[in-house]
């Protein structure tokens, strides 16, 4: 088996996941020169005084050339018009793959744009937590984490399969979906929640913004993800608008339903219905 | 100043907060001798066995007998039946609190239900976690928490005076309000949030259970408290029905004015409307 391995690997975006992911391949040894490129040059700086990047460029052509593996970091908002300026100055034979939380649109369109010998594979960590950017760093953020990688009619399977190497020797369980499955599932899990996290934080906003102050763990970690960066949530939220709409009106239909019993002082349904709940999150800790 | 010590204290309903509270007490030398009750004699038995309680009693009545300080610490749905059972065992000058989640009428009527000479006040200590029952309880449990001490136009001064010193003595931060004021204020950053977090296990129940086994940690935060006890939870929900109601509807109308951004793919309001939340959800980790 061929060792895997990057001469050169290319960060769009160094935040938090892309500065993780950079740390990671080189404590692993799995690429060379590592250039970053970012719009933020005191973050650039920074990231290459800590030694998580050899190199950045404020041009994203210049960052890409020569390189055998670029990583879009940024938000997926910005994937399209990074790509398309990227695109004369890939390699042939690179792999681009991206970091983004939400597939669809985006990954097809990523995919149609490559030249002639690059291939894209889409890649999704579930690792974060509360905290972001390059301060927050990680070289082990994928390590036990799950990672989504997108498979569709067009992937090239020698790139798929270097993509399913990377994550794995990253410490990742990885599983192969196609893009528009993988955002059925994640609206549901992630973008589903973060919306409805927002929400929390802006009713009590709408109530009285000090009452916070009067909030416990419960309050802190339910809502620990609306503190997630608003632009990039919102670039998700628009690209996975048909499965949010939906997921939306059946959480709706929830609510609908506690509210019913809750007027009737139904405390029998509302006790089935709540342990439904927590029958199944009980499942999630196994 | 007269050292706080309580002869003997009562603990109904030998729980998560309930064991917690019996250690914190002991450790803090605040309590003698420690009597238990609870439904369970299995559990009541591993509680002495770890010296949590110096004895239990299968009969309540005989829990409370001569002692200076009860604590209600089962689901709020049982105090009243309990507070009617127990009434006649009181001792003169006897103190009795609860730790429940909610208060409102609950603690009106467990006011009004106490023989003279004998004082309710209510307490509602913001802690614990995703672990419950006496396995993890825990004697710093309230170190470094809020308590809400509930205060009418009734409430004995001294009793109220000892109950805070209690609470302070076990490391919180006392905050006291009407009982009705505790339930806006909780109803909103506390009770609405188990709601929601039930809601959003059961929308995945809704789509595909299987679906849980994708979801990451920000999905685990969130849902957390969806672990929480459905019949305690049950309790408090129709407890507070009139404030939950309401909330509802101001979180349902968050949702509907996302669904209208989204279906217009208005990104710009979308963001702005996250970055409300985000903000206020910042000020929360100062």
């Amino acid at each position: 088996m061929q060792r895997l391995y990057f001469d050169k690997t290319t960060i769009l975006g160094v935040g938090l996941i892309g500065a993780s992911f950079a740390m990671a391949l080189k404590g692993r040894g799995i690429s060379g020169h590592i250039a970053g490129w970012g719009r933020k040059e005191k973050n650039l700086r920074t990231a290459l005084k800590k030694g998580i990047i050899d190199s950045y460029e404020l041009d994203p052509c210049k960052a890409c050339e020569g390189s055998d593996l670029v990583v879009l970091a940024t938000p997926p908002g910005a994937f399209p018009a990074l790509a398309k300026k990227i695109r004369p100055s890939l390699k042939k034979g690179a792999i681009l793959t991206d970091v983004g939380s939400v597939k669809g649109r985006l990954a097809y369109g990523l995919e149609t744009l490559m030249p002639k010998g690059v291939y894209f594979v889409g890649s999704h960590p579930i690792a974060g937590g509360n905290k972001s950017g390059i301060e927050a760093a990680d070289p082990g953020l994928f390590e036990g984490a799950l990672c989504v990688v997108t498979e569709t009619g067009n992937t090239n399977a020698t790139a798929l399969r270097k993509v399913v190497a990377l994550w794995k020797a990253l410490g990742s369980t990885v599983i192969k979906m196609p893009p528009e499955e993988h955002d059925r599932v994640y609206g549901l899990v992630s973008h589903l929640p973060h919306l409805l996290a927002y929400a929390l934080v802006n009713t009590v906003a709408d109530v009285d913004e000090s009452l916070i102050g009067f909030a416990g763990p419960g309050f802190r970690d339910t809502t620990r993800i609306a503190g997630s960066p608003s632009g990039l949530w919102a670039d998700i939220a628009v690209e996975n608008k048909k499965n949010l709409l939906r997921y939306i009106d059946l959480y709706t239909a929830n609510l609908k339903r506690l509210k019913t019993y809750l007027k009737k002082e139904d405390r029998g349904s509302l006790e089935k219905d709540f342990k439904r709940a927590q029958k199944l999150r009980e499942r999630m800790r196994a």
